[in-house]
């Protein structure tokens, strides 16, 4: 007999964390990982770090942290939330603003986690096609809804859009809370954060684990009005109270703080981008215009589920999504020059070339 | 008028952390910390790790602490579970085992968390009033419920029960999912860890925060069958894949490991713990026998608040719950015996003793 117990455990469908490779020489352009390791800043703040003090708990509102993200955006420590990681952070924003009957509303094509949310809270959402350019049709989205998401650059289309389609977008939904998700907004997007000041509806959320090479230290963050924030931090301090660890807080803190070297990060990513789209193009992929540290591309002629397999035996990891629409597609993400020469070296040996 | 945004904004009320001092001078006994730093093993981890990892993402099943704590407990790592300190870990295990239309039950006097947990996730709960001597009977627990969750020892009040009481509680509870709750079990306490074997409706979690001196990197973990720790992992890949960083996986590795130092720390809080007791008996005060890293005491002539506002005065911070049936106690956290020293010369110097 089936103990009754059973029945009160949660049904929910695991959601499996893409491949992580022990082999040490894989050239790992699978996870959109930066491939210049931390500010050596932050890096400092590592090895000075008192380590007795790891006997107290953090400080629960981690405000070294949050002021050094106010500061780098312009805005008040009061208008800044941090949690571990960025999914951390949009996963409590679902739960405390996307309480309405109507469905939330996103891209089809988009971050994979946004339905595992919807199901983990029971938020009923619906999803707008993106245009055959891949890109969001910003007047889709003037339908009434329970909340909007959307991810600014796109992952995986890497399609960024301007602060016109931003204000558009908050135009069309006044009785919404929209979220822009910028995860990937670092390398050559536009923020949308100075926009929070005239949109008490509208939140944008960054994390460290792209352009600040600190996936491994979990550091997200979002930028919104009080009232949003609030709403967060409730919840946030319903759930655990110290999500931020305090070698997090401050080796964040020196990150965000040391922009010189950030700038220089990413602009060495965007050039190695802007070239290795040049050279697939020239190979007779199409690429598409990318404002985030990875690249999505197709060939016509090729069947590149294929090449992202041959890859994999070279040792070069990709990434392939087996999805409508995109199953013809892989995604990139932007290595080093040299890491980025090696994948068009085998590349071009798989095509013969 | 009011925008219709901010009917779907999750009203809570927001749960307030204690406070914190930034005066380095206080004697600290409020937040159940340990005196002692962590162990040296951990420290060398944390000043050796190649910070250029940092770049990547953890691993998502953190299995180099999971090996760890499955080798001191004696299971299997597939019978261990972890998150971001045991707040996360309570957290998701409400959300993924308590989803029954019966209330979970739990003592009145307890973790002030657990309320707000349930109504974080709408779980309806019920408690049983401890008795006049602040114990738990084991008796209360037979009425059919949606799940148990029992603090042992429990907190404020310092009292553990032994084997046979869990082994009681789990007979009387077949249907149901049992947490026993570990945070302050290493000071003198028996785990019911090796009792998950017998029980696969049992689950026991613990936490790194007290007494492994790692408060500040947010480590707590749960023990329990292949079934249980299932459901846990697929909640919590549901909500956020990444939730112990590196540093803090490998550190808390070394941590757990270095059993010999982790040994002699407990030992000196459980030496220094025992002498205060019996110099406030000495005093006049009915101290509970604590099997933790703190005491709670009261005195029938003294109205302690007063003790524990002049204490404030002095620079040395204890715990006082302004709460039915406990108003005239005070929770201490065990500090250094320098410490406790400093402590109890002020307690006689308000005594006038």
């Amino acid at each position: 007999m089936e103990q009754s117990w059973k029945n009160n455990l949660r049904k929910i469908k695991p959601y499996v964390p893409g491949e992580q490779s022990k082999d040490k020489n894989i050239i790992k352009l699978n996870a959109n990982e930066n491939p210049y390791p931390p500010s050596p800043k932050a890096v400092e703040v590592i090895r000075a770090f008192d380590t007795d003090n790891l006997r107290f708990y953090p400080k629960a509102d981690a405000m070294p942290l949050k002021e050094a993200i106010a500061d780098f955006y312009g805005v008040k420590a009061s208008n800044v939330f941090v949690g571990n990681g960025s999914d951390d952070v949009l996963a409590v924003a679902f739960q405390a603003l996307f309480n309405s009957d109507l469905p939330i509303v996103y891209p089809d094509l988009t971050y994979s986690f946004y339905p595992v949310w919807c199901d983990l809270f029971n938020i009923p959402y619906k999803t707008y096609p993106v245009g055959e350019d891949f890109r969001i049709n910003v007047e889709d989205y003037a339908e009434k809804n329970g909340g909007v998401v959307i991810p600014n650059p796109n992952a995986p289309t890497s399609l960024g859009e301007g602060p016109d389609f931003v204000k558009r977008l908050m135009d069309l939904n006044p009785d919404s809370v929209v979220i822009i998700d910028e995860a990937y907004n670092d390398f050559g997007g536009v923020t949308s954060a100075p926009l929070i000041g005239t949109y008490e509806n509208l939140l944008v959320t960054g994390t460290f684990s792209k352009s600040r090479s600190l996936a491994g230290l979990r550091i997200g963050f979002a930028i919104g009005s009080e009232t949003l924030i609030g709403v967060l931090e409730a919840v946030k301090n319903s759930y655990n109270s110290y999500t931020v660890d305090s070698l997090s807080v401050e080796a964040g803190r020196a990150s965000i703080l040391d922009r010189e070297y950030f700038t220089e990060c990413c602009n060495k990513i965007i050039n190695t981008r802007q070239r290795v789209t040049q050279e697939m193009r020239a190979l007779g992929f199409t690429v598409l215009d990318s404002q985030a540290n990875f690249i999505f591309a197709t060939k016509d002629d090729m069947r590149v589920k294929d090449m992202f397999e041959y890859l994999k035996t070279r040792k070069v990891y990709i990434r392939y999504f087996n999805l409508p629409r995109i199953d013809n597609y892989v995604r990139i993400t932007i290595g080093t020059d040299e890491e980025m020469d090696a994948f068009l070296r085998e590349l071009k040996e798989y095509m013969e070339v």
